[in-house]
Protein backbone atom coordinates (compact mmCIF):
# COMPACT_ATOMS: atom_id res chain seq x y z
CA UNK A 1 0.00 0.00 0.00
CA UNK A 2 1.57 3.26 -0.99
CA UNK A 3 0.57 6.00 1.45
CA UNK A 4 2.05 9.41 1.85
CA UNK A 5 4.08 10.17 5.03
CA UNK A 6 1.72 13.02 6.88
CA UNK A 7 2.30 14.80 9.70
CA UNK A 8 -0.96 14.28 11.28
CA UNK A 9 0.26 10.62 11.79
CA UNK A 10 4.11 11.50 13.18
CA UNK A 11 1.79 13.36 16.09
CA UNK A 12 -0.98 10.91 16.66
CA UNK A 13 1.68 7.74 17.56
CA UNK A 14 3.46 10.26 19.90
CA UNK A 15 0.03 11.28 21.44
CA UNK A 16 -1.33 7.57 21.47
CA UNK A 17 1.69 5.33 23.33
CA UNK A 18 -1.00 3.52 25.14
CA UNK A 19 -2.86 1.58 21.65
CA UNK A 20 0.38 1.03 19.60
CA UNK A 21 3.12 -0.87 19.82
CA UNK A 22 6.41 -1.46 17.47
CA UNK A 23 8.21 -4.39 16.99
CA UNK A 24 7.15 -5.89 20.39
CA UNK A 25 9.42 -8.85 21.11
CA UNK A 26 9.13 -8.19 24.69
CA UNK A 27 5.63 -8.94 24.55
CA UNK A 28 6.08 -12.21 23.26
CA UNK A 29 4.00 -14.45 25.56
CA UNK A 30 2.58 -11.81 27.90
CA UNK A 31 -0.01 -10.48 25.55
CA UNK A 32 -3.22 -11.09 28.27
CA UNK A 33 -1.16 -8.79 30.16
CA UNK A 34 -1.80 -6.18 27.62
CA UNK A 35 -5.15 -6.84 27.00
CA UNK A 36 -5.67 -7.60 31.07
CA UNK A 37 -7.70 -10.83 30.41
CA UNK A 38 -7.27 -13.75 29.46
CA UNK A 39 -9.61 -13.89 26.11
CA UNK A 40 -8.71 -15.74 22.95
CA UNK A 41 -5.77 -13.46 20.64
CA UNK A 42 -6.42 -13.33 17.11
CA UNK A 43 -4.27 -11.19 14.85
CA UNK A 44 -4.82 -9.71 11.40
CA UNK A 45 -1.03 -9.51 9.63
CA UNK A 46 -1.47 -6.61 6.53
CA UNK A 47 -4.29 -4.87 8.57
CA UNK A 48 -3.82 -1.71 6.40
CA UNK A 49 -5.99 0.69 7.43
CA UNK A 50 -8.16 -1.89 9.69
CA UNK A 51 -11.59 -1.40 8.58
CA UNK A 52 -11.74 -5.57 8.37
CA UNK A 53 -10.07 -5.81 12.18
CA UNK A 54 -12.12 -2.80 14.08
CA UNK A 55 -15.59 -4.11 12.81
CA UNK A 56 -14.69 -7.94 14.11
CA UNK A 57 -13.21 -6.47 17.13
CA UNK A 58 -16.57 -4.39 17.74
CA UNK A 59 -18.72 -7.91 16.58
CA UNK A 60 -16.30 -9.92 19.15
CA UNK A 61 -16.28 -7.79 22.70
CA UNK A 62 -15.20 -11.32 23.78
CA UNK A 63 -11.94 -11.96 21.60
CA UNK A 64 -8.87 -9.69 21.61
CA UNK A 65 -7.33 -8.54 18.53
CA UNK A 66 -3.88 -7.40 17.07
CA UNK A 67 -3.32 -5.53 13.58
CA UNK A 68 -0.53 -6.06 12.54
CA UNK A 69 1.22 -3.61 9.78
CA UNK A 70 4.77 -2.96 8.30
CA UNK A 71 3.29 0.30 6.80
CA UNK A 72 2.98 3.05 9.57
CA UNK A 73 1.05 5.62 7.70
CA UNK A 74 -1.24 3.16 7.07
CA UNK A 75 -1.88 2.04 9.82
CA UNK A 76 -2.33 5.48 11.22
CA UNK A 77 -5.62 5.39 9.67
CA UNK A 78 -6.09 2.79 12.01
CA UNK A 79 -5.02 4.73 15.54
CA UNK A 80 -6.63 7.66 14.36
CA UNK A 81 -9.97 5.64 14.13
CA UNK A 82 -8.97 3.81 16.96
CA UNK A 83 -8.02 6.56 19.49
CA UNK A 84 -11.48 7.57 18.63
CA UNK A 85 -12.97 4.54 19.62
CA UNK A 86 -10.35 2.95 21.92
CA UNK A 87 -11.36 -0.69 22.18
CA UNK A 88 -10.58 -2.26 24.43
CA UNK A 89 -10.02 -5.51 22.74
CA UNK A 90 -8.17 -4.12 19.93
CA UNK A 91 -4.56 -3.61 19.80
CA UNK A 92 -2.16 -1.98 17.30
CA UNK A 93 1.31 -3.44 16.36
CA UNK A 94 4.19 -1.50 13.74
CA UNK A 95 5.68 -5.14 12.99
CA UNK A 96 7.10 -7.30 10.20
CA UNK A 97 5.41 -10.58 9.16
CA UNK A 98 8.48 -12.21 9.39
CA UNK A 99 9.12 -11.93 12.62
CA UNK A 100 5.77 -13.29 14.10
CA UNK A 101 7.63 -16.11 15.92
CA UNK A 102 9.26 -12.84 18.16
CA UNK A 103 6.69 -11.58 18.84
CA UNK A 104 4.11 -13.93 19.85
CA UNK A 105 4.75 -17.44 22.14
CA UNK A 106 3.62 -20.81 20.84
CA UNK A 107 0.49 -21.29 20.45
CA UNK A 108 -0.57 -17.54 21.44
CA UNK A 109 -2.63 -16.81 18.53
CA UNK A 110 -6.17 -18.32 18.22
CA UNK A 111 -6.92 -17.44 14.85
CA UNK A 112 -5.20 -15.81 11.44
CA UNK A 113 -6.74 -13.49 9.26
CA UNK A 114 -4.72 -12.20 5.85
CA UNK A 115 -6.47 -10.05 3.66
CA UNK A 116 -5.68 -8.90 0.36
CA UNK A 117 -1.91 -9.59 1.11
CA UNK A 118 0.50 -8.21 -1.49
CA UNK A 119 0.80 -10.60 -4.58
CA UNK A 120 4.81 -10.24 -5.32
CA UNK A 121 4.13 -12.19 -8.79
CA UNK A 122 7.57 -12.21 -10.25
CA UNK A 123 8.75 -16.07 -8.87
CA UNK A 124 12.06 -14.15 -7.22
CA UNK A 125 9.39 -12.67 -4.90
CA UNK A 126 7.83 -15.88 -3.66
CA UNK A 127 9.04 -15.67 -0.08
CA UNK A 128 7.79 -12.43 0.79
CA UNK A 129 3.82 -13.77 -0.30
CA UNK A 130 2.69 -14.32 3.23
CA UNK A 131 1.21 -17.63 2.19
CA UNK A 132 4.67 -19.02 1.25
CA UNK A 133 5.98 -22.13 2.83
CA UNK A 134 8.35 -19.79 5.07
CA UNK A 135 5.38 -17.82 6.69
CA UNK A 136 3.45 -20.99 7.07
CA UNK A 137 5.87 -22.57 9.27
CA UNK A 138 6.15 -19.73 11.37
CA UNK A 139 2.38 -18.94 11.68
CA UNK A 140 2.07 -22.92 12.91
CA UNK A 141 4.33 -22.12 15.79
CA UNK A 142 2.38 -19.22 17.06
CA UNK A 143 -0.98 -20.96 16.55
CA UNK A 144 -3.28 -22.79 18.74
CA UNK A 145 -4.39 -26.02 18.16
CA UNK A 146 -7.62 -25.53 16.41
CA UNK A 147 -7.01 -22.03 14.89
CA UNK A 148 -7.38 -21.04 11.18
CA UNK A 149 -5.83 -19.18 8.61
CA UNK A 150 -8.86 -17.07 6.99
CA UNK A 151 -7.18 -15.93 3.75
CA UNK A 152 -9.00 -13.42 1.17
CA UNK A 153 -7.70 -12.23 -2.19
CA UNK A 154 -8.63 -10.77 -5.39
CA UNK A 155 -5.85 -12.07 -7.15
CA UNK A 156 -6.19 -15.73 -8.63
CA UNK A 157 -3.04 -15.85 -9.09
CA UNK A 158 -1.92 -15.46 -5.43
CA UNK A 159 -5.20 -17.75 -4.61
CA UNK A 160 -3.83 -20.79 -6.67
CA UNK A 161 -0.46 -20.08 -5.70
CA UNK A 162 -1.82 -20.07 -1.79
CA UNK A 163 -4.45 -23.26 -2.66
CA UNK A 164 -1.14 -25.22 -4.17
CA UNK A 165 1.18 -24.18 -1.07
CA UNK A 166 -1.32 -25.01 1.60
CA UNK A 167 -2.28 -28.14 -0.24
CA UNK A 168 1.45 -29.59 -0.51
CA UNK A 169 2.59 -28.65 3.49
CA UNK A 170 1.74 -31.97 5.33
CA UNK A 171 1.06 -30.04 8.19
CA UNK A 172 -2.06 -27.80 6.68
CA UNK A 173 -5.54 -29.42 6.25
CA UNK A 174 -7.70 -27.03 3.80
CA UNK A 175 -11.58 -26.32 5.36
CA UNK A 176 -13.07 -24.29 2.55
CA UNK A 177 -11.91 -22.86 -0.74
CA UNK A 178 -14.59 -20.07 -2.40
CA UNK A 179 -14.43 -18.66 -5.88
CA UNK A 180 -17.05 -16.38 -5.40
CA UNK A 181 -16.91 -15.42 -1.78
CA UNK A 182 -19.78 -12.59 -2.38
CA UNK A 183 -22.41 -14.46 -3.89
CA UNK A 184 -22.35 -17.44 -1.37
CA UNK A 185 -23.40 -18.79 1.89
CA UNK A 186 -19.72 -17.87 3.20
CA UNK A 187 -20.92 -14.11 2.66
CA UNK A 188 -23.24 -14.35 6.05
CA UNK A 189 -21.08 -12.30 8.50
CA UNK A 190 -18.37 -11.23 5.89
CA UNK A 191 -16.66 -8.28 7.09
CA UNK A 192 -15.05 -6.42 3.93
CA UNK A 193 -11.97 -5.01 4.24
CA UNK A 194 -11.07 -1.31 2.34
CA UNK A 195 -9.71 -3.33 -0.85
CA UNK A 196 -12.61 -5.83 -0.90
CA UNK A 197 -15.43 -2.93 -1.01
CA UNK A 198 -13.55 -1.90 -4.04
CA UNK A 199 -13.05 -5.03 -6.04
CA UNK A 200 -16.77 -5.50 -5.17
CA UNK A 201 -18.19 -2.43 -6.69
CA UNK A 202 -16.23 -2.96 -9.57
CA UNK A 203 -18.00 -6.78 -9.93
CA UNK A 204 -14.57 -8.79 -9.13
CA UNK A 205 -14.77 -12.09 -7.55
CA UNK A 206 -13.20 -12.23 -4.37
CA UNK A 207 -11.48 -15.79 -3.46
CA UNK A 208 -11.41 -17.17 0.20
CA UNK A 209 -9.55 -19.82 1.30
CA UNK A 210 -9.74 -21.52 5.32
CA UNK A 211 -7.41 -23.75 6.69
CA UNK A 212 -5.54 -25.20 9.59
CA UNK A 213 -2.88 -27.15 11.18
CA UNK A 214 -3.16 -30.41 12.21
CA UNK A 215 -2.87 -31.29 15.89
CA UNK A 216 0.34 -32.94 16.22
CA UNK A 217 3.35 -31.04 15.46
CA UNK A 218 6.25 -32.31 13.69
CA UNK A 219 10.18 -31.66 14.62
CA UNK A 220 10.40 -29.45 11.82
CA UNK A 221 8.54 -26.51 13.25
CA UNK B 1 -24.27 -39.65 -19.52
CA UNK B 2 -27.94 -41.56 -20.66
CA UNK B 3 -27.34 -42.97 -24.03
CA UNK B 4 -30.06 -44.84 -25.32
CA UNK B 5 -29.09 -48.76 -26.49
CA UNK B 6 -29.16 -49.63 -29.69
CA UNK B 7 -28.73 -52.75 -31.63
CA UNK B 8 -25.81 -51.71 -33.71
CA UNK B 9 -24.18 -51.58 -30.33
CA UNK B 10 -24.50 -55.40 -29.70
CA UNK B 11 -23.45 -56.28 -33.16
CA UNK B 12 -20.32 -54.11 -32.61
CA UNK B 13 -19.22 -55.90 -29.44
CA UNK B 14 -20.31 -59.24 -31.08
CA UNK B 15 -18.02 -58.17 -34.23
CA UNK B 16 -15.21 -56.53 -32.13
CA UNK B 17 -14.14 -59.06 -29.30
CA UNK B 18 -10.44 -58.31 -30.15
CA UNK B 19 -10.63 -54.70 -28.81
CA UNK B 20 -12.12 -54.22 -25.79
CA UNK B 21 -12.63 -56.62 -22.87
CA UNK B 22 -15.56 -56.78 -19.61
CA UNK B 23 -14.24 -56.66 -16.53
CA UNK B 24 -10.60 -57.63 -17.46
CA UNK B 25 -9.83 -59.28 -13.90
CA UNK B 26 -7.38 -61.81 -15.46
CA UNK B 27 -5.31 -59.09 -17.41
CA UNK B 28 -4.79 -57.66 -14.11
CA UNK B 29 -0.42 -57.14 -14.50
CA UNK B 30 -0.48 -58.71 -18.02
CA UNK B 31 -1.96 -55.91 -19.88
CA UNK B 32 1.92 -55.69 -21.84
CA UNK B 33 0.70 -59.22 -23.15
CA UNK B 34 -2.16 -57.38 -24.53
CA UNK B 35 -0.80 -54.70 -26.21
CA UNK B 36 2.46 -56.88 -27.24
CA UNK B 37 5.07 -54.74 -26.21
CA UNK B 38 6.54 -52.44 -22.96
CA UNK B 39 5.41 -49.35 -23.65
CA UNK B 40 3.93 -47.44 -20.77
CA UNK B 41 0.16 -48.25 -20.33
CA UNK B 42 -1.78 -44.87 -19.73
CA UNK B 43 -5.63 -44.94 -18.42
CA UNK B 44 -8.79 -42.85 -18.92
CA UNK B 45 -11.72 -43.67 -15.86
CA UNK B 46 -14.92 -42.32 -17.89
CA UNK B 47 -13.53 -42.59 -21.33
CA UNK B 48 -17.01 -41.71 -22.86
CA UNK B 49 -17.30 -41.96 -26.44
CA UNK B 50 -13.84 -41.96 -26.49
CA UNK B 51 -12.82 -38.95 -28.55
CA UNK B 52 -10.16 -37.73 -26.27
CA UNK B 53 -8.41 -41.11 -25.82
CA UNK B 54 -8.29 -41.86 -29.36
CA UNK B 55 -6.72 -38.56 -30.06
CA UNK B 56 -4.31 -39.08 -27.04
CA UNK B 57 -2.95 -42.44 -28.98
CA UNK B 58 -2.86 -41.35 -32.32
CA UNK B 59 -0.40 -38.58 -31.15
CA UNK B 60 1.32 -41.08 -29.09
CA UNK B 61 2.36 -44.47 -30.57
CA UNK B 62 5.02 -44.90 -28.62
CA UNK B 63 2.17 -45.17 -25.21
CA UNK B 64 -0.69 -47.46 -24.78
CA UNK B 65 -3.80 -46.33 -23.76
CA UNK B 66 -7.00 -47.92 -21.82
CA UNK B 67 -10.37 -46.66 -22.25
CA UNK B 68 -12.47 -47.66 -18.86
CA UNK B 69 -15.89 -47.35 -19.17
CA UNK B 70 -18.75 -49.02 -17.16
CA UNK B 71 -21.49 -47.63 -19.76
CA UNK B 72 -21.38 -49.92 -23.10
CA UNK B 73 -23.41 -47.50 -24.60
CA UNK B 74 -20.72 -44.43 -24.48
CA UNK B 75 -18.32 -46.94 -25.49
CA UNK B 76 -19.94 -48.38 -28.47
CA UNK B 77 -19.71 -45.44 -30.20
CA UNK B 78 -15.98 -45.59 -28.99
CA UNK B 79 -15.81 -48.86 -30.14
CA UNK B 80 -17.29 -48.03 -33.65
CA UNK B 81 -14.17 -45.62 -33.94
CA UNK B 82 -11.72 -47.88 -33.25
CA UNK B 83 -13.28 -50.71 -35.07
CA UNK B 84 -12.44 -48.64 -38.22
CA UNK B 85 -9.25 -46.83 -37.02
CA UNK B 86 -7.88 -50.16 -35.52
CA UNK B 87 -4.96 -48.04 -33.34
CA UNK B 88 -2.24 -50.76 -31.77
CA UNK B 89 -1.99 -48.94 -28.98
CA UNK B 90 -5.45 -48.07 -27.60
CA UNK B 91 -7.46 -50.63 -26.12
CA UNK B 92 -11.22 -50.68 -24.61
CA UNK B 93 -12.66 -51.64 -21.24
CA UNK B 94 -16.18 -52.02 -19.77
CA UNK B 95 -15.50 -51.67 -16.26
CA UNK B 96 -15.92 -50.24 -13.18
CA UNK B 97 -13.55 -47.51 -11.83
CA UNK B 98 -14.23 -49.15 -8.17
CA UNK B 99 -12.75 -51.88 -9.64
CA UNK B 100 -9.34 -50.68 -11.20
CA UNK B 101 -7.41 -52.29 -8.47
CA UNK B 102 -8.42 -55.66 -9.82
CA UNK B 103 -7.86 -54.63 -13.09
CA UNK B 104 -4.08 -53.15 -13.04
CA UNK B 105 -1.31 -54.82 -10.60
CA UNK B 106 0.56 -52.13 -8.98
CA UNK B 107 2.07 -49.67 -9.91
CA UNK B 108 1.01 -50.75 -13.87
CA UNK B 109 -0.47 -47.51 -14.98
CA UNK B 110 1.80 -44.72 -15.65
CA UNK B 111 -0.73 -41.61 -15.83
CA UNK B 112 -4.56 -41.22 -15.21
CA UNK B 113 -6.84 -39.44 -16.93
CA UNK B 114 -10.36 -38.25 -15.78
CA UNK B 115 -11.93 -35.50 -18.18
CA UNK B 116 -15.62 -34.15 -16.89
CA UNK B 117 -15.96 -37.04 -14.28
CA UNK B 118 -20.06 -37.03 -12.92
CA UNK B 119 -20.13 -34.24 -10.10
CA UNK B 120 -22.26 -36.11 -7.92
CA UNK B 121 -23.25 -32.84 -6.18
CA UNK B 122 -25.20 -34.50 -3.45
CA UNK B 123 -22.98 -35.54 -0.21
CA UNK B 124 -24.47 -38.62 0.42
CA UNK B 125 -23.19 -39.38 -3.10
CA UNK B 126 -19.64 -38.29 -2.09
CA UNK B 127 -17.77 -41.90 -2.44
CA UNK B 128 -19.12 -41.73 -5.91
CA UNK B 129 -17.22 -39.22 -7.31
CA UNK B 130 -13.90 -40.42 -8.97
CA UNK B 131 -11.85 -37.95 -7.07
CA UNK B 132 -13.01 -39.03 -3.67
CA UNK B 133 -10.64 -40.34 -1.07
CA UNK B 134 -11.62 -43.88 -1.56
CA UNK B 135 -10.49 -43.43 -4.93
CA UNK B 136 -7.73 -41.74 -4.86
CA UNK B 137 -6.15 -44.68 -3.01
CA UNK B 138 -7.24 -46.92 -5.62
CA UNK B 139 -5.40 -45.10 -8.20
CA UNK B 140 -2.15 -44.80 -5.98
CA UNK B 141 -2.42 -48.48 -5.63
CA UNK B 142 -1.97 -49.24 -9.76
CA UNK B 143 -0.17 -46.16 -10.09
CA UNK B 144 3.66 -45.92 -11.11
CA UNK B 145 6.30 -43.84 -9.30
CA UNK B 146 6.39 -40.60 -10.68
CA UNK B 147 2.73 -40.90 -12.44
CA UNK B 148 0.42 -37.80 -12.12
CA UNK B 149 -3.76 -38.06 -12.52
CA UNK B 150 -4.95 -35.01 -14.93
CA UNK B 151 -8.75 -34.15 -13.80
CA UNK B 152 -10.54 -31.82 -16.29
CA UNK B 153 -14.17 -29.96 -15.52
CA UNK B 154 -16.61 -27.81 -16.03
CA UNK B 155 -18.16 -28.05 -12.77
CA UNK B 156 -16.86 -25.89 -9.85
CA UNK B 157 -18.01 -27.89 -7.43
CA UNK B 158 -16.45 -30.81 -8.42
CA UNK B 159 -13.11 -29.09 -8.32
CA UNK B 160 -13.33 -27.29 -5.15
CA UNK B 161 -14.07 -30.78 -4.10
CA UNK B 162 -11.20 -32.40 -5.67
CA UNK B 163 -8.40 -30.08 -4.68
CA UNK B 164 -9.68 -29.60 -1.26
CA UNK B 165 -9.45 -33.37 -1.36
CA UNK B 166 -6.10 -34.05 -3.25
CA UNK B 167 -5.31 -31.35 -0.81
CA UNK B 168 -5.90 -32.99 2.76
CA UNK B 169 -4.83 -36.57 1.36
CA UNK B 170 -0.90 -36.43 2.60
CA UNK B 171 0.26 -38.88 -0.14
CA UNK B 172 -0.81 -36.40 -2.98
CA UNK B 173 0.95 -33.59 -4.25
CA UNK B 174 -1.04 -30.83 -6.20
CA UNK B 175 1.38 -29.75 -9.27
CA UNK B 176 -1.11 -27.40 -11.20
CA UNK B 177 -4.38 -25.63 -10.46
CA UNK B 178 -6.17 -23.84 -13.62
CA UNK B 179 -9.07 -21.55 -13.69
CA UNK B 180 -9.61 -20.97 -17.00
CA UNK B 181 -7.61 -23.60 -19.22
CA UNK B 182 -8.32 -22.62 -22.91
CA UNK B 183 -7.50 -19.23 -21.99
CA UNK B 184 -3.74 -20.06 -20.64
CA UNK B 185 -0.91 -21.74 -21.70
CA UNK B 186 -1.65 -25.07 -20.59
CA UNK B 187 -4.29 -25.20 -23.35
CA UNK B 188 -1.21 -26.31 -25.71
CA UNK B 189 -1.54 -29.42 -26.76
CA UNK B 190 -4.55 -29.86 -24.64
CA UNK B 191 -7.08 -32.37 -26.35
CA UNK B 192 -10.19 -31.82 -25.69
CA UNK B 193 -13.17 -34.04 -24.92
CA UNK B 194 -16.83 -34.39 -26.75
CA UNK B 195 -18.07 -32.28 -23.30
CA UNK B 196 -15.30 -30.01 -23.07
CA UNK B 197 -15.64 -28.61 -26.45
CA UNK B 198 -19.29 -28.08 -25.97
CA UNK B 199 -18.94 -26.09 -22.71
CA UNK B 200 -16.50 -24.21 -24.60
CA UNK B 201 -18.59 -23.33 -27.18
CA UNK B 202 -20.93 -21.68 -24.41
CA UNK B 203 -18.53 -19.91 -23.13
CA UNK B 204 -17.83 -21.50 -20.17
CA UNK B 205 -13.90 -21.81 -18.28
CA UNK B 206 -12.99 -25.38 -18.12
CA UNK B 207 -10.77 -26.31 -14.72
CA UNK B 208 -7.62 -28.10 -14.65
CA UNK B 209 -5.95 -29.79 -12.14
CA UNK B 210 -2.51 -32.08 -11.79
CA UNK B 211 -1.26 -34.15 -9.22
CA UNK B 212 0.53 -36.61 -8.26
CA UNK B 213 1.22 -39.19 -5.41
CA UNK B 214 4.37 -39.04 -3.31
CA UNK B 215 6.58 -41.48 -4.03
CA UNK B 216 6.83 -43.40 -0.28
CA UNK B 217 3.61 -45.41 -0.39
CA UNK B 218 2.43 -46.00 3.59
CA UNK B 219 1.41 -48.90 4.92
CA UNK B 220 -2.46 -47.82 4.51
CA UNK B 221 -2.48 -48.74 0.59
Amino acid sequence: MRIKRRPWADELYAENQDLFRKFPYDLRGKWHEVFKNNQPIELEIGAGKGGFITQLAQNNPNKNYIALEINEMALAYLLRKQAEKRLTNLFLVVGNADEVGQYFAEGEVSNLYLNFSDPWPKSKHEKRRLTAPNFLRKYHQILATDATIQFKTDNQGLFIYSITTMANEPEVLIDKINFDLHHSDDNVGNIRTEYEQKFADKGQPIYLLKSHFKEEKNERI
